[in-house]
């Protein structure tokens, strides 16, 4: 990717298919050596579908943009494939919370474990993760920057691991509608929620509930009341114009699965 | 760990406990940090059970060895730390392993599976991987000798993984018992290897047919003959005296399980 010229001062679009092309080509080197040394290669199908199907690349743009923030220009090679890096970590996370979640969707596709079984799809994350190690570690980074940027990049790993085990995930909206819900709301929740075997007049029932107790207005306004306070902060804030732009622009992108 | 003396120039059971040691500091470290963070510290008790619980330890020795057998001397902090991060990337590999394969037990105990459920085990692994990297990388090797130590390290882990995602892992006993086996044998082989729900009749019923087909001999033999071989190459393998004599014990120890 070129640096940034001042007709496309931060090319996101760009970024993005850049990044892919990190992750698609070290999928590919990686299916060249399972098939040289007669491993399976499904794992890394499995992979590369899933990350064929979508995303926002959010976290990779977030590292160029922090890059050039402070002060680097342009995102030469090593940075794209440190940023993809990340893109292959969210992946672990993503497969391996599926799993624990028991989702059957993630991207409009069905998860990887109802598409290879649970067992493969432990596996089909777990490369995942090591393949991450190996962008980051072969990105061409110097042997110092590299051991600068490892102690960090294991702080955010670990607290994703403790973030997951975190019991209660995702339940802002879930405390909200308990506490709203008058006694036949609250009895419902608590026998759906969390049932693993919910049918769809139960699921839509539990969505019923949600809106009617505000739980999902009130959620929506506390969403758009704290973007709005990240866009106050990036007014007076001491950054290039170009990074304000596209830390802007993920302000929406961020929230916009909810809205 | 003090450099080996004359009289005891490798001590295995030294270095064990020096490699236990490093683990059980870096896991406490771990603790605090959970506990300073509000984060849960389930995961980390059940990998520090995990860990105490047993396991020869044979990577972090080889480990120690091979730096032995290349020139280096003695056992300093930061091999000691590499070689931790082995046992620690051996424990994620057994504790997502004994998931895919369903197994009860692992040094005598229920597997992390058993004790904290399989959603909480993935992610017990998936913080054994995590801090296996964060061992290596702080182990306090150059950041020279880390850029060189990564690449390796990382080949080894995707092998593991490859290995595991390979069919038929562990059948070389099945293979020798299917190709001895009488129709009737076969009939029962085929109705009861891989069925979760293996009964205990069912079960020593297949343990019956591994002893008559010769299959469990026929194993025990080949390992014999791998081990005699190994034993004969380090006879005249141009290593010092002291690694030799570990790599013969660890011969031993390696084939013991099943003998």
């Amino acid at each position: 990717m070129s640096d940034p010229s001042p007709a496309t001062p931060f090319d996101q679009d760009a970024l993005r298919r850049a990044v892919d092309t990190v992750l698609a080509d070290h999928l590919s080197g990686q299916m060249r050596d399972a098939r040289r040394h007669g491993l399976p290669r499904e794992a890394v199908q499995a992979l590369s579908d899933f990350l064929g199907a979508g995303g926002k690349r959010i976290r990779p743009v977030l590292c160029v943009a922090g890059r050039q923030a402070a002060g680097g220009a342009g995102a030469p090679e090593a940075v794209l494939r440190a940023a993809a890096s990340l893109e292959m970590f969210h992946a672990f996370a993503l497969i391996h919370d599926d799993i624990i979640d028991a989702s059957d969707t993630r991207r409009g596709r069905p998860t990887v474990h109802r598409q290879v079984g649970t067992e493969a799809a432990i596996l089909v994350g777990d490369l995942a993760l090591v393949l991450a190690d190996d962008l980051l570690h072969s990105a061409g980074l110097t042997p110092d920057q590299l051991a600068a940027v490892l102690p960090v990049a294991n702080q955010l790993r670990a607290d994703t691991i403790y973030g997951d085990l975190r019991k209660g995930k995702a339940t802002v909206l879930m405390a909200l509608a308990l506490h709203h819900a008058d006694a036949g709301q609250l009895r419902a929740l608590r026998r759906h929620v969390g049932n693993p075997y919910l049918n769809h007049d139960d699921a839509a029932h539990v969505r019923t509930i949600l809106i009617d107790t505000g739980a999902r207005a009130a959620l929506e306004e506390m969403i758009a009341q704290r973007r709005q306070n990240a866009l106050t902060t990036l007014d007076t804030a001491a950054l290039p114009l170009h990074i304000k732009a596209v830390l802007r622009s993920l302000a929406f992108t961020t929230t916009s699965r909810t809205t």
